[in-house]
C-alpha cells in the first residue's frame, strides 16, 4: 500500500508555530513522523501578517497572508492553528471545518468560548477538532482524559495551569520575594507580559479550567464565566504563614463535581499542602492532578508553555489526524451532560487561612473570635505576631462554608479594633500520595 | 446507525478482573461506557480455575473453567487476559489473535518476554493488542508514549515503577526504619509477597523498563536481559546519609539513550535530588518521568498496582480497542529501530555515592584516597564519622565511570584497613522542573 500524503496549512508562525514547523521539517525525524502519521506530511502555507520577514527555519517560498484562503485551500487536510485570538480565527476555522479538513489548535480562549459549537462542526463534516496545546502544553492530557480515562468517573481537577503565575508564586516562596518583585522579575525574564492581567487575574486559567472540565466532567464550551480570583492579593507574609504551617501557595484552577449533578468550576490560590504531589511543582512548571473515582489520583507534570514543548503537543495532535485521515475515520466530540448544574459558591465549603491586622489592645481577640463563633466558622489554630500598636492575627479554620466566612469577614471589617483584612484563602486537603 | 454490541471474554478473577468486571456492569457508568466504546459493552465469560467459588460482583452463570476454550470462542471480539503467568497464557492470547480478536492485557511479563511477535501476530490478524495495565498500574503512560510522544525523541526515561520497593525505601526515608523492618512492614500490609523476590530484586521493574523501551526508544521485546539491580543492600544508614545530602533513595528503571544509536536499559537504587519531581513519589505511588528532546521533562504519578486503578487502565484500552472494531481499524504495533545497540555499562558515567567501613587509624583516609585517584574517580565530598575502633567514609564522587568506579571499590576491598564496602549507588542529576 503507498503511504498517502496529506498537506498541512500552518496560521501563525510565532515560537509554536516555528518550532513545530522545524520539527516536521528536521530530517532526522521523518521516519517517525511517517510512521506515527502512517502518511507522510508536507506543508503547503505558512500564514504570517508579514510575508516578507524571514522567520528562522522556515522556507521563504511557503509565507502566505491570507489565513483565510490558506484555510480554504481544497488541498489543504490539516489546519494547524497557533495565531491565537476569537476574532477573526474562528472564521478561519470554521472555513476549514466545513469542507472537511481536521483543525489542530492550541487557541484555549477560542475552545472555551465556542469549542462545543466547533467539535460539532467538525464531527458533521467528518473532520478532528484537535486542542492539544491549549492546556498545559507540552503535557498530554487532554488526549489522557479523552481516552485513557474516558470510562472512569472524576471527581475532581486540580491544575497548575499557568506557568507566569506559579514562577511568581514560586519565585516568592524560595526567595522571599514580595509580589512586585516577583511579578518584575518574570517580566524581564519574559516569563509574565508588560500587561500581566490575563495571567494574574486568572483569565487564561480560567479558559483552561473549562477546557479541562469540558473533558473530565462533560460541560458545554460556550464562553460561561466562571468563578475567578486571581494572585494579586497574595503576600510575602501570606507565603511565610503558609510555609510554617506546612503548605505552599499555588493559583489553582479546580473543577469539582459536587454530588451527583452538582459542579463547580472556579480558580483562585490555595494553601497546598508540602506533601501533596503539586506542592512540588516549581517554577514555570505545569502540572494536572486527576482524582478518578476508581484510578484514585494521578497527576500529569510538564512544561505549560514554550515553543518547542508546545510544538510536541500540536505534532501529537496532528499525527493523530493524520491517522484518523489515512483510516478514514475522525474522533467523537466529547459528550456534553445536559444534568450538570453550577453549585453556589457560597455553599462550598473549606478549610480557610484567613489574615487580620487588628489593634494590639486587651478585648481585641475575645471580640474577633466573638464574630468567628456567631457565623459558624470555628477555628483550627491561630497565631498571633505583634509590630508596633497592631498585631496581625492569623487563623487555620475548620471546614467552614464560604457564606459563612464571607460574612465573618464582612462584620470583622465593621470592627473598630480591626485595621484591615488581609487574606482568606483557602486550604485544598489531602492528595493521597 | 444502529450501537454495534461487543462481547469481551475475560480471563482472571482477582482483584484486577474483580474491578473490572464490576466497572463494566456498573450501572452509573453505562452512558459513559457506551460513549466511549461506540459500541454495548457484554462480558460472555470470566474463566476461573474453580468455577465454584463465589466471586463478589460477577454473575456465576459467567464463569467458566477453560480459559483456552473462551479465547476460542468465535463470538468475543476482545480478549481480556487478567490472569498473569507466561505459560500457558501466551497460547490463550495467541487463540484470540489468530482468529481476529484483540487482547487487552495486563500482563508485564509475557509482554516483556514477546511482545514484539504477539504484536506483530495482533498485526497480521487486523487485531488490536493493548497493555496499558502492564506499566504502573492506573498510570496511562503507553497511550501517551504511542500517541501524544509519537513524533518526539525521547532521551531518557526515569521510573519509579514497583509500589512494593517505593514503600519500603519511603518507609526507611520517612520512619527511619531498616530495610528487614520496612519489608516485615510491606509484608503485613499486603505490599508485598512472603516471597518478595520479584520486587526488591528489580526483575518486575526490569519487565517495565523493558516495555517504557519498546515505546519510548523503539526496542524489541523479546525477554532479552537487562542489567539489573535490587534493594536488598540498601541501608538505613544510606538513606540517613542521601538525606542530608539533599537526596532521597528511590528504585528507578532507567531508559536511556547514549548517542545516537546506543541505549542503556537497567534498574538500580539511585540518590535523587529533593527538587526532583521523583523525590516527591511516596508510598506505593508510582511515577515515570520523560525527557524529550523537544517537549522537556515531562512526568506521569499514579497509582502503580491495586484492583481498580489497573481496572481503569484496563477499561481504557478495552474502550479504545472497542472504538477501533466499530470503525474497522486497529492500531499499528510500534516499530523497532533495528540500529539500537546496547552500550557497554562500564562505560556509562554517574556521579556516585560511596560508603566504606575502615578502621580508625592514621594514614588510613590517605591510602583510600590515593586508591581513588589511581583509578581516576574523583572526589567531590567526604563525611566521616567514627563508631569505636572503626570509621565510616561517606563519598559522593564527581562524574566518574562505572568500570574505574568498580576496579576502585576492587583494590579498596585488598586493603588491610577497608573493613567493608557498604553502599555504591548512583545518583541522578537534574530534574530540570
Amino acid at each position: 500500500m503507498e503511504t498517502p500524503n496529506l498537506r498541512l496549512g500552518v496560521i501563525g508562525a510565532g515560537f509554536v508555530g516555528r518550532a513545530f514547523v522545524q520539527l516536521l521539517t528536521d530530517p532526522s525525524r521523518q521516519v517517525a513522523l511517517v510512521d506515527g502519521a502512517n502518511a507522510t506530511l508536507e506543508i503547503v502555507g505558512v500564514a504570517v501578517r508579514d510575508t516578507t520577514t524571514p522567520r528562522e527555519g522556515i522556507d521563504p517560498s511557503l509565507l502566505v497572508d491570507d489565513p483565510l484562503a490558506l484555510a480554504a485551500r481544497e488541498d489543504v487536510d490539516i489546519l494547524v492553528e497557533l495565531a491565537g485570538g476569537t476574532d477573526p480565527t474562528r472564521s478561519w476555522i470554521e472555513t476549514a471545518l466545513h469542507r472537511g479538513a481536521s483543525v489542530v489548535t492550541a487557541n484555549k480562549a477560542l475552545m472555551a468560548e465556542c469549542g462545543t459549537e466547533l467539535a460539532r462542526l467538525a464531527h458533521d463534516n467528518g473532520a478532528d477538532l484537535l486542542y492539544e496545546a491549549s492546556v498545559a502544553g507540552g503535557i498530554p492530557i487532554i488526549r489522557a482524559l479523552r481516552t485513557s480515562l474516558a470510562g472512569e468517573k472524576i471527581n475532581r481537577v486540580l491544575g497548575i495551569v499557568n506557568g507566569t503565575t506559579n514562577f511568581i508564586l514560586s519565585q516568592m516562596t524560595s526567595e522571599g520575594r514580595d509580589y512586585a518583585e516577583a511579578l518584575a522579575e518574570a517580566q524581564a525574564l519574559g516569563y509574565a507580559e508588560a500587561d500581566p492581567t490575563a495571567d494574574v487575574e486568572a483569565f487564561d486559567a480560567a479558559a483552561k479550567v473549562q477546557i479541562l472540565s469540558s473533558l473530565a466532567i462533560g460541560t458545554a464550551l460556550h464562553g460561561e464565566a466562571i468563578s475567578r480570583e486571581g494572585i494579586a492579593k497574595v503576600r510575602a507574609v501570606d507565603v511565610d504563614f503558609a510555609r510554617r504551617a506546612g503548605y505552599v501557595i499555588k493559583l489553582i484552577g479546580v473543577v469539582e463535581r459536587v454530588g451527583e449533578h452538582g459542579l463547580s468550576r472556579r480558580t483562585h490560590p490555595a494553601l497546598i499542602p508540602l506533601e501533596h504531589p503539586l506542592a512540588a511543582v516549581h517554577g514555570a512548571m505545569n502540572a494536572v492532578f486527576v482524582e478518578g473515582d476508581k484510578s484514585g489520583p494521578l497527576m500529569w507534570l510538564g512544561q505549560g508553555a514554550g515553543g518547542e514543548p508546545t510544538a510536541t503537543a500540536v505534532m501529537g495532535d496532528v499525527l493523530h489526524a493524520a491517522r484518523n485521515r489515512a483510516s478514514g475515520r475522525h474522533d467523537v466530540p466529547f459528550s456534553v451532560d445536559d444534568r450538570l448544574t453550577n453549585v453556589d459558591e457560597g455553599d462550598l465549603t473549606s478549610v480557610y487561612y484567613l489574615s487580620l491586622d487588628v489593634l494590639d489592645e486587651p478585648g481585641v481577640l475575645a471580640q474577633v473570635a466573638g464574630v468567628f463563633g456567631r457565623h459558624e466558622v470555628s477555628i483550627q489554630s491561630m497565631e498571633q505576631s505583634g509590630f508596633g500598636s497592631e498585631a496581625r492575627l492569623s487563623f487555620l479554620t475548620h471546614e467552614a462554608r464560604a457564606r459563612d466566612v464571607s460574612s465573618t469577614l464582612d462584620e470583622l471589617d465593621q470592627l473598630a479594633s480591626v485595621d484591615s483584612i488581609g487574606a482568606c484563602i483557602r486550604v485544598i486537603d489531602g492528595g493521597g500520595a
